[in-house]
C-alpha cells in the first residue's frame, strides 16, 4: 500500500529498472483465479520489465490466460500446486497440513531465490505463519505485522500497523511495531524524525488496556523513537501523526471502519440524483460536480490501496484483501513490485540495528 | 441517540407530555458549563415539559445564565458541587474521591428520584462505576454497556454495543450485550426478531478472540436470540444487522473512526471548490449541491447522534462526548429525555427477565 503513492515513482519507473519476478499464490482469497489471473496479466501490461509466476491449479489457470499475448506469456509461469488453504481454517491446521499449497509454494519461491515477492490474497493467520517460517523475522523482531499507509487530510501519509497478522498483542510487541512503523516512515515513506502515537479510546495516561499503557512507557524510553503519545481513532486520517500503532484485532476493525464508511460515501455520491426526472443541464452540472468529488476522495476508495506489507521479515510479502477485485489484487501486485525496488526488508533491517534497544 | 430518529417521535411530543427533570453534570467535558450551560437553555427551549437541574459551582454557572429568560429559570435549578472528576482520572481512583463532585451529584439526585435521569460528559469509566454502584444493574446484568442506534444505509437502525464502558470484555458480556441489545432493538427501535451480529475480523468461525468465539457459541445455545454470526466492521453501516456486539474498546475505536471518517468527507464536501474564482452560475450550482449533499449525509454528522445510554442499570444514564459542543451535548440531553419518556430501563428489564438464560 505505501509504494505507489510515493513522491518519485514515477521517476524511478522506466526502462533502466532491473527486471524482477514475484510469485503469486493464484487461488487465494474469496474469487481465486478467476481475479487473480486477469490481475496479473494486467499488472504485466503496467510494468513491462516484471515477470510473475501463478501458483496453482494448471487446469483452472490455463484457460484463463486464453486472452494474454505472446509477449505477456514469456513473462509468466505457472507453477503446480494441487491444494490451497482454506481461508476459514485455523491457522495452526492450515500450516501443519500446508505442504504442497499454492501460498506455501509461492513463499519457498521466495526463499529460493526464484522470486522477490510473494503476493496473496489467502487466510491472513496462515500467510504470516507460513511467512515467519520460511522467510524468517528481521533479527529483533519477534512478530511481523501487516502495515499499510494511509493518505491523510494534510496530503501525506500515515503508516498504520498492525493490521490483522497479530491478534493479540503485548506491549513489547506493540513498541516493536512502533520502531518497524518509524523506520520505515523515514526509509521509505521519506519523513524526518516521524511522529509515532498509539491508538488508544482516550489521550489521558490513564486509558486503555494494559498492554497499550505498558507499550507506551516503554517507547518513551527509546530516545531512538518521536513517540508523541496516544491518538483516538477519529484522528485516524487527521495527520496528527506519521505512524499510528495497534494491535492486530483493532487495526483491522479500524480499516474496515474507515473503508466501510468511504465506500458508503462514494455510493451514495454517485447515485446522488438517480432516477429523477431533471432538466438535461442540471444532469450535466450535477455529473460534472460528482465526477470532481470523486476524484477528491478517490485517493480514499479502498481498492486504490489494496494490498498490506508484512513487515519485519527477511523476505518480501503482500496481503492483499480477500474480497478483492481485480483491480485491487492489481494494486497489490504494484505494492510488492514497489517494495521489492525500495528493498523495503533490507532497508527495515539496517536501520533496526541501531534502533532497537539493546540487551546491554 | 437512539431515541430523536425513531418513528412517532414527532406524535408523542407535545402538550400531553408529563413533566421531568434532568440532573446534569455540568462540569463535566472538556469544555465545562461553558457547553452545558447554554446547551441546557437550548433544551429547555425545545421542551416545554422539561425541568433541569444543573449540579456544579454555582459561581460559574450562574454568569452564563444571564441570557436566560423568566420562564427558562423556573425551570431550572443550580444543585451545587465542590468538585469535578478529572477526565484523565483513574476511574478506582476518582470513585473513591467522588464525593461532592458534580458527576456523583447528578446520579444521587437520579437515585433519590428528584431528577429521572443523569447526563454527563465527564470520565466514561468513572460514570460507569458510579452509576452501578448507586442505581445498580438490572438483575441478570453483570455490567452495564454502552449503546447507540446508528442509522445505516438500508434507512433502518442498528444497535451498537458496547462503546467503551468496559474496556476489556468476557464472552458472557458480551452474550448479555447481546441480549440487551436484541431487547432494545425490539423494544424501543421497534423491530420484530431483531438480526444480532458479533463484530469480528472475519466472517469464519475460527476468526478473532476467545471471547467472541466462545460468545458466539453461547449466543447458538439461546432460542431467544436471533443470532447471525460475525461481521466485519466494514459491514457497520450496511444494515446486514440490527444489533452489531462487541467489546467496549473496539467499539470506541470503530465509532470514533466512523465519526473521523465522517467528518472528513463533510469538511472536505464544504470546502469543494473554495478559493478558487469561478462564474457566478457554477458557484451557485455548486454550492445547492453541496446544501443537498450535506443533507443526504448529515444524518451522519456525529454532533446530530451525539450521547450513548448506559443500558442495563435501573436509572436512566446517558454519556456525552467528552469533546461534545452546545449542539452535541443538547441532542444528548434530547436523548435523556427520549430513554426516560419510552421507559427503556423497565422495558428492558421486564424482557430481560423471560430471556436471560436460567439457571435452572
Amino acid at each position: 500500500m505505501f509504494c505507489p503513492r510515493l513522491a518519485g515513482d514515477n521517476a524511478s519507473r522506466g526502462d533502466t529498472l532491473t527486471r524482477l519476478t514475484l510469485a503469486l499464490d493464484a487461488m487465494g482469497g474469496d474469487f481465486g483465479p478467476s481475479v487473480t489471473v486477469p490481475a496479473a496479466l494486467q499488472a504485466l501490461d503496467f510494468d513491462s520489465q516484471l515477470s510473475l509466476l501463478l501458483v496453482g491449479d494448471p487446469d483452472v489457470i490455463t484457460p484463463l490466460l486464453a486472452r494474454a499475448d505472446f509477449e505477456q506469456r514469456s513473462r509468466l509461469q505457472i507453477v503446480p500446486a494441487q491444494s490451497v488453504i482454506a481461508s476459514d481454517a485455523r491457522p495452526s491446521f492450515a500450516i501443519r497440513n500446508s505442504r504442497g499449497t499454492s501460498m506455501r509454494i509461492a513463499l519457498e519461491l521466495v526463499k529460493e531465490g526464484r522470486a522477490q515477492a510473494c503476493v496473496s490474497a489467502g487466510n491472513t493467520g496462515a500467510l504470516m505463519g507460513l511467512a515467519k517460517l520460511l522467510l524468517k523475522p528481521i533479527d529483533g523482531i519477534e512478530r511481523p505485522a501487516l502495515v499499510t499507509v494511509l493518505p491523510h487530510q494534510q496530503k501525506g501519509k500515515t503508516v498504520v500497523l498492525d493490521l490483522g497478522a497479530n491478534v493479540k498483542c503485548d506491549s513489547v510487541m506493540l513498541a516493536q511495531f512502533a520502531i518497524m512503523g518509524a523506520v520505515l516512515a523515514e526509509e521509505v515513506v521519506g519523513i524526518a524524525h516521524p511522529r509515532v502515537a498509539l491508538l488508544n479510546i482516550g489521550e489521558e495516561e490513564t486509558k486503555g488496556l494494559d498492554s497499550i499503557r505498558d507499550a507506551a512507557a516503554l517507547l518513551k524510553t527509546m530516545p531512538s523513537v518521536n513517540y508523541i503519545g496516544y491518538l483516538e481513532a477519529n484522528e485516524l486520517l487527521t495527520g496528527k501523526t506519521d505512524v499510528l500503532v495497534c494491535d492486530g484485532f483493532v487495526g483491522n476493525v479500524t480499516l474496515k471502519t474507515m473503508e466501510g464508511v468511504v465506500r458508503m460515501f462514494l455510493s451514495l455520491l454517485k447515485s446522488q440524483g438517480e432516477g429523477k426526472k431533471r432538466a438535461w443541464w442540471l444532469v450535466l452540472l450535477t455529473r460534472w460536480l460528482q465526477k470532481r468529488l470523486m476524484r477528491r476522495f478517490g485517493h480514499l476508495n479502498p481498492d486504490q490501496y489494496n494490498g498490506a506489507c508484512l513487515l519485519g521479515l527477511r523476505g518480501t510479502v503482500v496481503k492483499s484483501h480477500g474480497a478483492a477485485n481485480q483491480r485491487a489484487f492489481a494494486v497489490a501486485i504494484e505494492q510488492a513490485v514497489q517494495a521489492v525496488r525500495r528493498q523495503v526488508p533490507v532497508r527495515i533491517a539496517a536501520r533496526l540495528e541501531s534502533v532497537l534497544p539493546r540487551s546491554d
